[in-house]
């Protein structure tokens, strides 16, 4: 049996390293073989899964510096056929590659708008001259250092190897504790596990009507993780919530919760249960 | 007197048609002058304010499709001596503009990221083949279209206007009702106006932290009419909370509500209270 997993690529991302260490960790049984699929962006990912041209999509959620991936979220809630299958906490470093001799040498700064915010404040310090420049992914931003020798990228130090480029500096996110959270998605209902994630509207500009949700989970000792607000594009002002509880929603207390969360809630959307891994 | 002003440049930005529309309807004295001061980040922006180098700063707070702007949450809070003076509400329309001869022969498509997310509908059925290359700012992209007639950019007619480039599609946002939030920021106390900012973080780890500091607006019927969770930083599931209410922290019931929500929350930061201006 052979499993394809689609992520962001070209191969040397974050999210290809994260594909790969689940893929030795577990989930993938093992005997099995399994088939990487980069795809140019987040939301061709997660079309890819969607449609059914793979079994599953790894795709980042939020980021402990720079928060929540909005695209997955919006597509999380548009596609409604998604669910997670695993989460996974991957430890982001990152270095800065460049064929330049020096530091001082470089012009040029390139990288995904993530990595370049994430690395903020070293490159105001180090390279305060220079204007960071962003791409599509971390890999995209090394095709500039072999015609350019002023260019520099910041990836990770895979990526490094990948493509055999000089690291010039390592370790250079602004925070130590950098982690990058991602979500393991496909069509297999997800039944048990640790953790369980939603999302729901709530009535427009009825006051306190996102407390009433929240106490659904509250008045049972159920300990929300996190809670996050995305527009619901319709018009300004309007939102969605996308909430995780730490809670298994087969467990007796959380399918209470939720039956009476849809009288408080306009849309609600349940995206399963699954456990966390740390890689 | 002279009034000067922070925003993102360079000239032909939103934010600084948003600066424009507030100086144009109030709060700028008549008779007094104001000057433009465009910095190449919404990050200088706010640290000219903050390090008084300039008396107000206008920066995005929020669009209604892409949702916060994270850079401008997180400097709010860290920086925490800046007040909300004005909320304005500008609508975005965004254009594309070229030298090429047809939509057909653009071979590139350059813009700043948010921009880019806004168009991506109308990109994928009209450019299918064309990858969107992210810039700084809408009006950064510009710069490609002299040396190269197959580059395109997205920004807005008055840019155009402004650098005398042409218009080869008009309105081509995917939700006709986009608009972004702009935030007016000084150092005076701002201290009445239909809406109050504030940011909160809870004591960690506790179920239903979230919960009571709402309860303090909704038992009020106070209505809450945003809520944003940002990462601390610190650790991956630790946040702060964005909260905007309706209602002007001067009057009684505000009041209490916040002297209560003192004993809920870990560290409180009040913004102002001031009023929506739509442009």
């Amino acid at each position: 049996m052979s499993v394809s997993i689609a992520h962001l690529g070209p191969p040397g991302t974050y999210a290809e390293a994260a594909t790969l260490a689940y893929i030795r960790n577990l989930a993938v049984e093992k005997g099995s073989k399994s088939l990487l699929c980069p795809y140019p962006s987040i939301a061709q990912t997660l079309y890819s899964v969607a449609q059914e041209q793979v079994d599953l999509a790894v795709v980042p959620v939020e980021n402990s510096i720079e928060g929540s991936v909005a695209i997955t979220l919006d597509l999380l809630w548009q596609l409604d056929t998604l669910q997670i299958q695993q989460s996974l906490v991957l430890p982001i470093r990152h270095a800065l590659l460049s064929r330049a001799s020096t530091i001082e040498t470089i012009k040029t700064i390139y990288s995904h708008p993530q990595a370049l915010a994430q690395c903020q404040q070293w490159l105001e310090k180090f390279l305060p001259e220079v204007q960071p420049t962003p791409t599509n992914s971390t890999t995209e931003a090394l095709h500039y250092l072999d015609k350019d020798h002023t260019a520099g990228a910041i990836a990770s130090e895979r990526a490094a190897e990948l493509y055999n480029l000089p690291v010039l500096a390592s370790a250079i996110n602004d925070y130590p504790d950098n982690c990058t959270r991602f979500l393991v998605l496909g069509k297999q209902p997800s039944t048990s596990g640790s953790h369980t994630s939603l999302a729901f509207s709530t009535p427009a500009n009825v006051p306190g009507a996102l407390v009433k949700p929240l106490q659904v989970f509250a008045q049972r000792g159920i300990n929300m993780s996190r809670i996050e607000s995305r527009p619901t594009k319709r018009s300004l002002g309007e939102y969605f919530f996308f909430i995780d509880i730490e809670a298994d929603a087969s467990i007796s207390s959380v399918k209470a919760a939720l039956e009476e969360l849809v009288s408080y809630t306009e849309i609600l959307k349940i995206f399963g249960s699954y456990s966390v891994l740390s890689i």
